[in-house]
């Protein structure tokens, strides 16, 4: 099979290299037989993808030279893409998208740097760490002592790889995990699992609440202003999903109020957040510029071992694990 | 046995109360026979200490009336100070307690919060938030990524109830743990125990170091300019310990310098650190106002189950497992 790697200009950190290649190869060496390129130009873009049977890529790159122009006459082989990022929300509506190439995302690839980063947001709130940056600033010693999070009720929105990975962390620290996703299907690290639809009904109940989910029509504006107000007094917010699925001003409204126990927020709108912008200085707000799920150091292996199980399981003719359902969204 | 509780003075967050006390009891029926009273002025110390065999109060106020006057005289029938303070390095030397009285300290009541906290800690130097609490108050969107802790090199000094508590911690996460106290027995989270002796042979491997030991003659000064400069490139600090127990110019510059990639601590030198101070503005340096360890909704009722296991061990003939030794200090 004809592979081609896209990788974007200028790229230092994460480029998937030869190196990196061969060592996922050696790995996996049912993948032998694979014949790779490599481009990050646009000469060798254009020199590799008529032929390319597979494309390993960026969603920026998909974005601008596949999903705005006719796929088929640039790329009549083309029967699989594989992207390095969990969330491909930018290549919505996957109407350019012919039924069939199978479209993979890089699901688990984050799961366990984000499990960790989301069980340090939770800790970091627990602590009033946010307020405590805050207090450093101003030259302010000024104790507040936190809490254990054993025995702590966490809503985690979206149990997927970044979700699920963080509700394990928490449910290990004996925090009492709702998972909320489209079904209610149950999860080992949660006690319950409700639907969006029951969303209302758990949010009065959120010591913590962590937005996992991935951006679709169905999760854009999910936590919503009416929502921000069922939240009890003192609930503490993360965002490790993406910037449109909470009402960002009514959460900065929220903690400006007291309403609010703190917030971490790894996404923005818009990002990068322009300097001046009232976000950096809402109280009890701390803002990471959205690096909370990658690991340069691991990311790409990850990747190659998860595209390498997609194939695996073509080949012995069972789905592959990351395809996106053009419908669903994700 | 006639037990005096003398909490401080206007004291909200932390005193130990009758409820909490019964509850204690309950939790320990065999404690039943002890006879509380409880004090939080003057008149009420004077009152019950005369009478009193077992003290249960603030280092602080052993500090202030029993450690700078003659104890005997005021408190001739005492034979047990429980102090709800892990570190007592505020009463030393010793040369004040007399031989027939126990000192005990709370060792243990901090172990749940310390290991949270110091994973909390690792987690956020992995992830380079130090400097972006720093860039969000210029409102920098600058990403740099992070690693996950799997596999990192990590140096513990101390290994009582905090320093083991955060390296059980990051053994569980997968960090390679060295540990450093004064003797070199194993301990279960650690690939190697060292006494501190050979602390300058293990320090130019440390990727991560935590200081969580008492602060004694001789952890003073521990990490000093020559240590730190020992350190690795890169390298990322704790301290949960106390504040002279590093050099805390030598670590500010060696931020400064670029030399370290960051630290968090919870001490300082002097506390409260005022308005001002050089300490609150050096990059890559983020600092919490030393309440790490304490968590006021689980202190009290740890606490006491810890002096009652003491107080079981004694009428069993056994050592008090909390007895400080007042030749090491701890």
């Amino acid at each position: 099979m004809r592979v081609h790697i896209q990788n974007p200009e200028n790229e230092t950190l994460f480029p998937v290299t030869p190196a990196q290649w061969a060592a996922a190869v050696k790995r996996n060496p049912d993948m032998a037989g694979l014949r790779p390129s490599f481009a990050a130009d646009e000469a060798g873009f254009q020199a590799a993808i008529g032929e390319a049977e597979l494309l390993v890529t960026w969603v920026r790159i998909v974005h601008q030279r596949l999903a705005h122009e006719g796929l088929k006459p640039l790329a009549p082989k083309l029967r699989t893409i594989f992207c390095t990022s969990a969330g491909l929300d930018r290549l919505a509506p996957f109407d350019w998208l012919p039924e069939d190439v199978a479209l993979l995302n890089n699901r688990g690839a984050h799961s366990v740097k984000a499990g960790e980063f989301g069980l340090m947001a939770l800790l970091m709130l627990a602590n009033h760490l946010p307020a405590f940056a805050q207090a450093q600033q101003r030259g302010e010693w000024a104790p507040r002592f936190g809490s254990v999070l054993a025995g702590r009720r966490l809503i985690v929105v979206g149990l997927g790889s970044l979700g699920g990975a963080v509700a394990t962390r928490a449910a290990q620290f004996g925090m009492r995990v709702t998972g909320v996703r489209n079904t209610d299907r149950p999860h080992e690290a949660c006690e319950r699992v409700v639907t969006q639809d029951a969303l209302d009904s758990v949010l009065p109940d959120a010591e913590f609440l962590v937005l996992a989910c991935p951006l679709t029509p169905a999760t854009r504006g999910l936590l919503d202003r009416r929502r921000v107000g069922l939240l009890p007094q003192g609930a503490k917010l993360v965002n490790i999903a993406r910037g449109p699925v909470w009402d960002q001003d009514a959460v900065a409204d929220a903690l400006e109020a007291g309403r609010l126990g703190g917030a971490l927020t790894d996404v923005a709108v818009p990002e990068p957040l322009p300097p001046g912008h009232r976000l950096w200085s809402v109280p009890g707000l701390f803002i990471t510029p959205h690096m909370s799920v990658d690991d340069p150091e691991t990311y790409n292996d990850d990747s190659l071992d998860i595209l390498f199980a997609n194939l695996r399981a073509a080949r012995e003719g069972k789905p592959m694990a990351n395809r996106i359902d053009p419908q669903a969204g994700y």
